[in-house]
């Protein structure tokens, strides 16, 4: 990770630490943002007794929860910094005493203007895993949990971060062919369900309604393994399409079962295997943590290889910037 | 409400008030329980600092969240009583020594014998919806944030409840010729997405999963009102269904915001506004937590009219209760 990047987070840490009490860990960003967030509550949620949540930034900004003030830590997310429900969640926050800490691509943006800690990470094909949005959350996350109760798990976390980018590299290219014959076979689908759980949740929940919705107008849904038995899985058929994802951590289980199911009654199965990934350099206590981000990036190839196919570029909006919504 | 709801209802309150500490309330349960009790986890967000959980049963189970223990208090609901991941979550909160309060509709169930405080409730046209889930997990509720921190605006709620049943008949009989006619006019439809938020974020859920997917094979998904914009609103379009309900409470906005958008350019849409509701008897202080409960008994009612004229009753399932999974 760059030196930049790093000195940023460490400042934030500084102001973590010095806080005597924190009564909740705020996670607060809209859309794809939210969604790249979510691992973070979850991992929190397993890692300390002190609580964490996550909200869409409006509905944090119209509920203002009772327990944000100055014991809080609030961090937020925009990639563009310009996201209005994201800078206002994060002044109302601010506003209220708490400590906030902001990602985002853009210095100087309003996200970054209205934190007190806003934290940079880059973007593009160029830049390295650890440089990129959640090489720099996951750091943050990590370097947090090593305040709260130090040990050595979390700085094998942080120390993982440096090899993100081979093992993404490696996931991907294992995956290459069985997603170009995915993209093929699944182009004219107008309908196509995502499903996992635990920390790979966000990655089924931001290709649902950021790939497949927004970037490529097919209708979609994420479905928790663990609710799928309880109502969805009822509109399974032989020609209905799922995404599944078997994520490395603790709920895998609740991922196999859908799987093992799901995959008896469609015959439009994409599958992810977590397990499948090469994460040599990542120590093996916190993968369950960081397979979540390699599904993620094979996610992201499999979004090429359909927009392609499909001749609708991932660029094409019809609403999003284009008009006052 | 009856007698005997109450006072099991009752004894749980003064287990909860014995508590010395409370660190953590836990909603847990699967599908339509799960979404039935999200409007509790909101009511708790914006009305006390403890902080307030949802879970579906399964990844309650495998992840056992670390601030689960002695302090905490764990409600969880299953209609049957024999959801097996809501017993085990309610056993193993049990076992971490939390203070476990069930609700149910079978007495002597598996989660009736593995939960401390077992609550009963009733079902069925002929019950008065005081004595229904909804009913009894509101009192139960609003009974705890009376323990918590008394003031008059949680003893007009417990008393709103005995006041639902007449609002809910006069919100059904308001909206029976919109209903009848919108399951006409959408009989055919493949996919209807659903949206709100807020308290009523519970309600679309479970008109999604519930209704929709799982008792008339539709295609569906629940949208955040607040994400709308952030991805979904891009699959948008003059053909594509919405049900959107527009809530009482603090994020009414949101909901309107979506409402204004989607309205413009699709020409299938069901609104159903909470504002429309006649609600005499419920305090207008506590409004805005009991219109949700309201538009569940509209949709509700839209879901018979549905299934009549599809000829699909909702009763049928092909893999549901049918076979191993």
């Amino acid at each position: 990770m760059k030196k930049e990047h790093m000195d940023r987070i460490d400042n934030a840490i500084k102001a973590v630490a010095a806080k005597k009490h924190i009564n909740h860990f705020y996670f607060v960003a809209c859309g794809g943002s939210q969604a790249f967030m979510m691992p973070a509550r979850y991992i929190m949620d397993m890692e300390t007794e002190i609580p964490s949540s996550i909200y869409t930034s409006n509905e944090f900004v119209h509920t203002e929860p009772k327990a944000l003030g100055p014991d809080s830590v609030v961090i937020t997310c925009s990639h563009s910094g310009n996201t209005p429900e994201t800078v206002k969640a994060t002044e109302l926050a601010r506003q209220k005493g708490a400590l906030t800490i902001a990602l985002s691509n853009l210095v100087d943006s309003p996200l970054w203007l209205a934190a007190e800690y806003p934290l940079h990470y880059d973007w593009g094909k160029e830049a390295d895993a650890s440089d990129l949005n959640k090489g720099v959350l996951y750091t943050l996350l990590f370097k947090i949990l090593n305040v709260l109760s130090p040990c050595e798990k979390y700085e094998k976390a942080v120390k993982a971060v440096d090899h993100l980018g081979e093992c993404i590299n490696k996931a991907k290219e294992l995956y290459a062919s069985k997603l170009s014959q995915w993209a093929k076979k699944y182009k004219r689908e107008p309908l196509i369900y995502t499903m996992s759980s635990g920390a790979t949740y966000g990655e089924a929940y931001s290709f649902a309604i950021c790939l497949l919705m927004e970037m490529q107008w097919v209708h979609s849904s994420c479905i928790h393994s663990g609710e799928y038995f309880h109502g969805p899985f009822e509109v399974t058929d032989f020609d209905v399409p799922f995404i599944i994802i078997k994520g490395r951590g603790a709920t895998r289980p609740l991922d196999e079962r859908a799987y093992a199911f799901c995959s008896k009654y469609s015959e439009k199965i994409m599958l992810v295997d977590e397990n499948d990934f090469d994460m040599t350099g990542i120590d093996e206590e916190v993968r369950p943590y960081f397979g979540s981000l390699l599904s993620g990036a094979v996610l992201r190839s499999f979004a090429d290889y359909l927009a392609y196919e499909r001749g609708h570029e991932l660029s094409v909006r019809r609403y999003m910037w284009k008009m006052e919504y």
